[in-house]
């Protein structure tokens, strides 16, 4: 368990659990972290103005994950109020790096809960062949992505 | 709660609970009856030789579901071994009525532990306009599910 | 498809589809319409004070579902904007019918996608033995319950 | 990425995609790898006579995720028959680090897909204060554990 150290971050998203998320031994399961990220990139996506899924030139481009990890500081409950913080590690010409650090809110203040992960590729579909094909960040969106990551750093 | 009479039916399937699929209560959680169900949906249609999602002449073609409902007599847990029964209950041209049975195995028997049906219609997507189009079931998918409800009337 | 007339409603939840809830036919999966029910029903319980999983005296007591159906006029998609609008059908000594109306949000205005009705229990849960017993809705939340239920006939 | 050399296991698992799994990519949705690798996991503790989830002294007792990590090398789709293998990384005294690999199934043979790794710590819940305590793996399941990963060695 590598405790990494909450970084600036650029974007953050709020969520309250849901009961569905939750398993029998009471706490969120560890799955939903993983999606309580994904849904934070998204939003953050929204924020610059650009899809996660779109057609462009009647191609269907995306952004498969093909890595993520997490680590799992203190558990969460039923309608626990969450606020998820990004942080982008690193944008390379095909793919992209996100920290993600995700904490508790309560009236004593916050509490992180978990960090992680997540490396995405841009890639073009090909929805009849089936084929997926890494394609370079489109340059508009990765120009904002930059721009995020400077900001983040100051 | 309507408790359907078991009927004849005509396709099972069988799978044991996974613990994601509990909620904090311990149980099932309600909205992964109806997965269950269409996943049993899904196998039948296997069994038949066809999938549920196509791509035809170049054309998405699906089976949306228009109405589902399920009636939950008794909880289920994790690790219990289940086997949900299908019943056709009607073909229409465009749209076909399913009926399940969910039944909880242990070495004492089966218990029936809740029924649904599934309403599901035979449309055609349209990838780039994003249009559903209702069409009819084709004939060959047709025709096996007629002889499906056949035998399962006797 | 019993298409129901929208009613007077007492409460009202806003949420974003999330790409998680999305299947490879591009829509909402179905079951998750019967997960936005649910979370828009503990939103509401949450509005009056109370929560749907709660240990009083030792016991744990909740809600689990003994029937729900849900009728889906169009469908939605990944970043659709969506209200949920609750009506209490009726308020009964060990459960509660609610019926709920899925609308979509957009510059155009609203259009409804789904109606549905949850049937609730009231219940106590016996952690060791398993036994899950139905009890009467403690009176202070019956109290508030039908409150609610009379501002939403004015 | 990181793509582990797959390495002897002591347990595998068969199960086959299913709809709900998939998002509006196409694809099976990253999340439910980690809950592939959980399921077989709880199948591995099965197989040794071991639950995951148990009451014991009153106490129940637990295997929270503290930490988990996928490599995705292909996508997986609807209907994808899969299986997943089970490899013992290390036995604590309180936590277990099992590795996975994920392969793809089909006429000519088999593709690794993803791996990943979880790291689940020994717990005693406390119900009702909600507390959550690291413990020794119980005697008898270190021993099987032991046993097990001995067995993968040779």
């Amino acid at each position: 368990m590598s405790r990494l150290e909450p970084q600036p971050h650029c974007f953050e998203y709020r969520r309250r659990v849901e009961f569905a998320e939750t398993d029998m031994a009471g706490l969120v399961h560890f799955s939903n972290f993983f999606r309580y990220m994904e849904t934070t990139e998204h939003a953050f996506f929204r924020s610059l103005g650009h899809g996660v899924h779109e057609i462009v030139d009647g191609q269907s481009v995306g952004w498969p994950r093909v890595q993520s990890s997490g680590d799992f500081f203190q558990p969460i409950r039923f309608e626990d109020q969450i606020v998820i913080r990004l942080s982008i590690q690193e944008i390379r010409r095909r793919s992209l790096r996100c920290l993600y650090y995700i904490f508790k809110e309560d009236e004593s203040g916050e509490t992180l809960v978990a960090s992680g992960r997540i490396v995405t590729a841009s890639v073009q579909f090909n929805r009849r062949s089936g084929d997926i094909e890494s394609v370079e960040i489109p340059k508009e969106l990765s120009r904002k992505l930059q721009a995020a990551l400077e900001s983040q750093k100051s």
